[in-house]
């Protein structure tokens, strides 16, 4: 089977094709301009798709690559010197097209070194991951972590294309496939009850690797983010929905250092911090709150953040991007589908949740 | 007196106040969006304006600021990194304004720190050397220097407003001003032989520093590079020649090492060599090749590059951001006030000019 969806961005629209299985460089090798290829991966990905990849292109381009060690704590400037020292020593030129072919770090770095070489060159992001596939094939955020704060420095800039295969999901480590799926459950949780339903009805399948049922999530939430980057490109307003458990989950994953708990795994903790908190507020049921738990709990995901003081989460907390004029807000739930962003809430009731974390 | 002119880019429009001298406070204020500045300079220009700007915003904003050393040669990834930490340190929020007092180097810092903070904050420009005012105040372009080449990393970026005032090149050696006049004279070279006229009858009120024809100078290459930047914002066509004399330029800066001739200088020299192979090309007379001498001369600005190998000249041509998948294309003028870009001359005659620089 093969998906196609096209995503429209004020720079430029992009296809995003999702395929059981495909020949990756013939699939990518339309929308290579130039001669020039950079293939950016890591020690990880290299081993299984490299090769294949590279030979498939070498015909008709020039092709080089990058290998950069694998995790979270390499998403950093050091690394993107790394691809710029890459490009200038092969003497690449600004039609070079670079490839992100591996997970979300792989993919936000190639991103933020395809925005700033040169000011700007195109890329084209394989995804291996299913947390890359659904989070960042669509809304061209690209970027590294700061020793201070993730995600802080970086770029908006569109990739040419997006291939999603998801033959490469059967090379996953299931504690990755989890990760992921904490992402495919937001898109439920914040814009359609219908989704959850579904996920709650192909949770097996889909943790089985039936590809179908992956292709079918994927493109769903794919379409989702179009939907909504589409209509705001640059966060102003509704895109701010997508961080949906993830302002509390930064806190986890700055808290226990990058690269401990997996981004997804923080972020399905943080999620039910953030029902929590919508349950204190009266916004959705006691039902509703052990629903989503047990979605992600049927996902192999953990629902309980590790122990961090509240003042300290409180701290963190000021430094997410969210913050306007020193003013936190988060992403609640209005009900299952129906989601918020809002400054609004009783701090005493968000020092309770965080609060309810640290052990007695 | 004061004029304005407004960039219209893609993103946004933006204002150019122009003044002779004014309260540099009063003038930003109304372009600055939420509470907190972060004003960006070097060491020399902050002796002259910080304290006085900043103390002018306090009552309105939180003012914060990081000064930075003085010198094309820390226009480097690791002082962009300064500005980053100074940003996290202070608690800086999506809503933070940057401005960049100083010189091209701090508005180009500036606006790539701008660029890539948190995707993307707003930033202000206010050029204090004759050289910004008429090359950064307009078009966007952000960055720093790699090791193996100038301007290779950056973004596209534009500012919420800019402010030139003529006062500060007051303060400004007498080196710099006619680093400066070399952009100036390069508009006219390129774009209008009746601002050339302009320039001839003008330069002696120019080089004594008369605010109203600086003012005059300054409005009309502004006006110049506005008119081609919204045509072309990311350089696909008309835009590159406002590059004229910078592929030879570069060559020299790169060569010498950064610092050594000012950008202006190298762009002098390399005007009059772009200039040579029009003439070798059989485009621009003797005399018309005669007459861009003497302007040059009329600012004292060099007319002549140092002694540079041919064969480590071709390469480093090589490594400029207009090489279009190996070839080299260069900037040349059909006549005084028309120029062009062009892959289409004799390897032969770029040879002879940059040999002619080799002393035999």
């Amino acid at each position: 089977m093969k998906a196609n969806l096209v995503v429209h961005t004020q720079s430029h629209d992009y296809p995003i094709i999702i395929t059981s299985q495909c020949d990756m460089a013939k699939e990518i090798a339309p929308y290579i301009k130039g001669k020039q290829v950079m293939i950016v991966t890591n020690t990880t990905v290299e081993k299984l798709y490299l090769a294949d990849l590279a030979a498939g292109l070498e015909e008709d381009f020039e092709v080089m690559s990058v290998v950069l060690p694998d995790g979270e704590q390499y998403k950093t400037q050091q690394y993107i010197d790394t691809i710029y020292d890459a490009l200038m020593d092969n003497h690449c030129s600004r039609d070079v097209t670079l490839v992100a072919l591996g997970g979300g770090v792989i993919g936000d770095m190639t991103g933020f070194a395809a925005a700033s070489f040169m000011r700007g060159v195109n890329f084209i992001q394989i995804p291996t991951t299913l947390l890359s596939q659904v989070d960042s094939s669509v809304g061209g955020k690209t970027g590294i972590n700061h020793p201070k704060g993730k995600n802080m420095i970086g770029a908006f800039w569109q990739p040419q294309m997006v291939l999603a295969d998801m033959h490469t999901l059967t090379t996953l480590p299931q504690r990755e496939l989890s990760a992921g799926m904490a992402e495919v459950i937001k898109y439920a949780l914040i814009m359609d009850e219908t989704f959850l339903d579904w996920l709650e009805d192909n949770m097996a399948a889909l943790m089985g690797l039936d590809k179908v049922a992956l292709a079918e999530a994927v493109a769903r939430c794919c379409q989702y983010k179009a939907d909504i980057v589409a209509q705001d490109e640059r966060e102003a307003g509704k895109r701010a929905l997508l961080n949906f458990g993830h302002t509390f989950g930064h806190v986890i994953e700055t808290h226990e250092g990058y690269g401990q708990w997996l981004h997804g795994e923080a972020v399905a903790a943080g999620m039910v911090q953030a029902a929590q908190l919508s349950h204190k507020m009266g916004w959705i049921s006691e039902a509703q709150l052990q629903r989503i738990c047990a979605v992600l709990i049927s996902a192999k995901l953990p629902t309980q953040p590790p122990s961090i003081d509240t003042q300290i989460a409180l701290d963190l907390m000021q430094h997410d991007k969210k913050v306007k004029s020193g003013q936190v807000r988060l992403i609640l739930l209005k009900s299952v589908g129906d989601a918020v962003v809002t400054a609004d809430f009783e701090p005493k009731l968000l020092e309770e949740v965080l609060a309810s974390c640290v052990p007695n």
